[in-house]
């Protein structure tokens, strides 16, 4: 009996899963605009690429400049999961991309995106904002968003995430965007979601809630890209009409920190 | 400097990254229903249990009844990635959840679902399948489709896996679905493509690649839940107008197998 591991670099594996991990990983600068066979041809070796993350300064000081750095994520997996055997990083067969295969029991440790699921909440034109008392971003207002975690559904993730971070009991109304980063090895799966009650209060990774209306909105305070595209999207729908779903990539300029919240493509914008 | 590890359960992790690894998992049979604070509080007792999949049979003949089995796949991480340092099963401080923290050099190992990515390709009026050649389902059709990998985007990654599967070149027109199965802790993002040049083959994985006219359509020897409710899912749409994007819950029967494709609740489905 065998099993698969994922492996992705975050900021640090002591603390959290809720995104307090937010990662960034630099990888080659080849230009990321494949969307069709041809285009994915032309730029596969840059998906042989192995992202990987430095840590930032474990202080709960706000940091908007966190050091980044690109190296191999797959040479950090060193031993084996289940045996603690020493790994071998070779292309297993049948395979296109190398691996970490365990050199006592065999098993290959396989890695593979995460993701993040998080609510747009949407209450009297106004929309749920929590400013983070965690690295990264500290002091930075994003939507209330962490890793998925298995045994839930995305869902279910967005509406733990939105109690953990801003004690607010919610209801999915609809998907809103799937948003890819492939830089940091992210997807963001964001639902449209109303409060169940009006009450809300900061939790233990917010330093305070506040519903901000359209106009208010502290873009230039924004934690993440996605985030600030995130916003714009739904804003936009809304301006026109409702709010559609959104299908994107989203190109983070390699060697930026994920409060340089600017220093992003938006490519592929699909709407349905 | 650490990093988050994932750790999901799959049928073999000797093999291969491309849905090879399609892994059933048993977890208690509470009811998968909340979709809002209230019902997610009153379930969430489920999400504590550690999903985790037996091997199935290795030979390539076709297996319509794996076996499976509840254990525990938070256990299955005995050492560290990175060290190789014995781990210990704790609940850290401000979690709420037992990780696996190696007792030399404190790093947490996650766990987190993984994202399946794929294609439903049309073609005058016909859908692309291919016919498994390898376990699970082995001999049964698919959309090609397989786990999305660290660098790549989704709609990329469901580009690669159709080339891979099906020897096609095709082009994303939109997103159509994202299918979430907690039990096995997989999320499958379909989207919509179009082949660029008229020719397929089969991949090394699939036995035959076949358009079928939507009439056509083997229902009773599809592969997977998931390509079943996608199937179903673009025949509605079709009927009655054009594609939308759906979301939804694929709640399997625990202690069923993959191919018993009719062995689910399809719950929160919402489409935009």
């Amino acid at each position: 009996m065998h099993r698969s591991i994922q492996f992705v670099g975050s900021y640090s594996g002591f603390f959290s899963n809720s995104l307090k991990l937010h990662s960034f990983i630099s990888i080659s600068a080849l230009s990321r605009t494949p969307h069709s066979y041809q285009q994915f041809r032309a730029s596969s070796i840059r998906s042989e690429s192995n992202p990987d993350v430095t840590s930032p300064s474990s202080s709960s000081s706000a940091s908007k400049s966190p050091n980044f750095k690109s190296t191999d994520s797959g040479r950090k997996i060193n031993f084996c999961q289940l045996c603690g055997g020493p790994t071998k990083h070779e292309i297993p067969d049948d395979e296109g991309k190398e691996r970490a295969i365990c050199t006592l029991c065999g098993k290959i440790s396989y890695e593979n995106p995460k993701m993040v699921v998080g609510c747009l909440i949407e209450q009297d034109n106004k929309i749920l904002l929590c400013k983070r008392k965690i690295q990264p971003s500290y002091g930075l207002w994003t939507l209330p968003a962490g890793y998925m975690e298995l045994g839930e559904s995305a869902s279910e993730g967005a509406i733990r995430e939105t109690w953990e971070e801003a004690r607010a009991k919610v209801k999915v109304i609809s998907p809103f965007a799937q948003l890819d980063i492939p830089l940091i090895g992210h997807t963001y799966l964001i639902f449209l979601a109303k409060l169940m009650t009006p009450h809300f209060s900061p939790g233990p990774e917010s330093l305070e809630c506040r519903l901000f209306a359209l106009d208010d909105i502290p873009y230039e305070s924004l934690s993440f890209s996605s985030m600030l595209i995130t916003l714009k999207l739904y804003i936009e729908d809304i301006k026109v009409g409702k709010p559609k779903f959104h299908y994107g990539l989203i190109n983070k300029r390699p060697g930026t920190g994920p409060s340089e919240i600017h220093a992003y493509t938006f490519d592929y914008h699909l709407r349905t």
